[in-house]
């Protein structure tokens, strides 16, 4: 393993000449680069044969798709998943809320889950797994809630967005499954709002439940750190064997 | 094994001589016998060596108490549970309703749970060991709804029961699982009144929901009977391995 410093001038000579193509078999870019349209730019410039973080458009393409793997009908290999969203499916599936007695795919229909943060790096793709797994997901940014699912009986074969009229004070008494990832440590969740039993988990670096939410929630996963960085080397061994022969 | 028919006015003598003392070592009596309060009475007069139904006094009172054990401390004899509400708890555990990964006797926390039909045989009970687990139960009859919950954050150590001004047509799009027993074809739960991926599980021997339940629940549990007769095996050999030696 090994880590270039690129200035932004030598930016385009390395990048084509050096990393992309020749030196290295995966590649993991610290971002924000440019912190603009141009980084978006930069996440698909990654060969999806080298992408551990999953954020090329082929990955976050068949992601939104709900297109499972890379080589259908074989279906030997699984799509690779940007780390923060799979990071959170993973803790879903670990503390009960995926239910394995369910058919693949669709293991979370009956599950109400409200994520508060519509990023497209995390809560927008997260809503889109939660919802094409089956879930109502209930999507909360500053400006709306929106509502992703796959409809009545999961008709549909992937999510269907949809604006709603709801805040989030009508959402969390609804929801079995509270996720937060707001990066400020003045929003709180209301305590009081949660469905009692309901599961809470925050991947934002602040604290974005009070300490009373063991009262209310059956499960109140603090953070997700160290699992994303199990799925970043989860992603990196799956392309290894994908293509290093 | 064998099957004794008793006439009512032989009952008596057999009953204790033969029975309850000396010849058999588990005792199923096949009600009704008289068909009225009598019948709760025999039900007691089955020592709890013997009563692989669970439905003398002792193990009545220590379901309702929420006493799991008959040697606490020790806690190595679980009590016995009456063969029908245990079926239920056991297909609930397998189709993964209870969460295995919350303590022993909170697995329900979260979870919300409608039961049409509140008999003294299975409804009833059945609500208070789901509530005693930690769900939030509506238990439903003829005449009105009832709460059975250990309160906020699971406060309480066992069920409260308290009545509602709920109707059936308002609990069932709350719930995350419906339990049905109302022994008549007639009754039939509305489809469209439950909630999307919610659980369907029939004990009666009707038919309580409609074909297209299964559009709208996850899973259809259609009747319990064969599990019913496994927890009458369960509890002879738990008695069989209690009192035994």
């Amino acid at each position: 393993m090994s880590l270039e410093k690129l200035t932004r001038r030598s930016w385009k000579v390395l990048w084509w000449k050096q990393i992309m193509i020749l030196k290295y078999t995966e590649i993991m870019i610290y971002y924000p680069v440019f912190g603009d349209r141009q980084d978006q730019y930069l996440q698909s410039c990654v060969s999806e044969k080298k992408d551990v973080e999953g954020l090329c458009h082929k990955y976050i393409y068949n992601m939104y798709h709900n297109v499972r793997f890379l080589d259908d009908p074989v279906a030997e290999k699984k799509c690779i998943i940007p780390c923060t969203p799979l990071a959170v499916v993973k803790v879903l599936e670990y503390v009960g809320v995926y239910n394995k007695i369910l058919e693949y795919g669709n293991r979370l229909h009956g599950r109400t889950i409200t994520i508060v943060n519509r990023s497209e790096v995390v809560g927008r793709p997260l809503a889109a797994l939660l919802a094409n797994d089956g879930a109502k997901v209930y999507s909360v940014d500053i400006d709306n809630v929106q509502e992703f699912s796959r409809g009545d009986g999961l008709k549909l074969s992937r999510y269907h967005a949809a604006d709603t009229t709801f805040k989030l004070e009508d959402v969390l008494p609804l929801s079995d499954v509270v996720i937060t990832g707001v990066p400020s440590p003045n929003f709180k969740v209301d305590t009081s709002l949660l469905k009692e039993g309901c599961i809470a988990v925050n991947f934002s670096s602040a604290k974005n439940f009070n300490p009373d939410v063991r009262d209310r929630a059956s499960l109140y996963v603090p953070s997700i750190g160290k699992i994303t960085i199990m799925m970043l080397e989860r992603n990196l061994l799956r392309l290894h064997d994908y293509y290093s022969t």
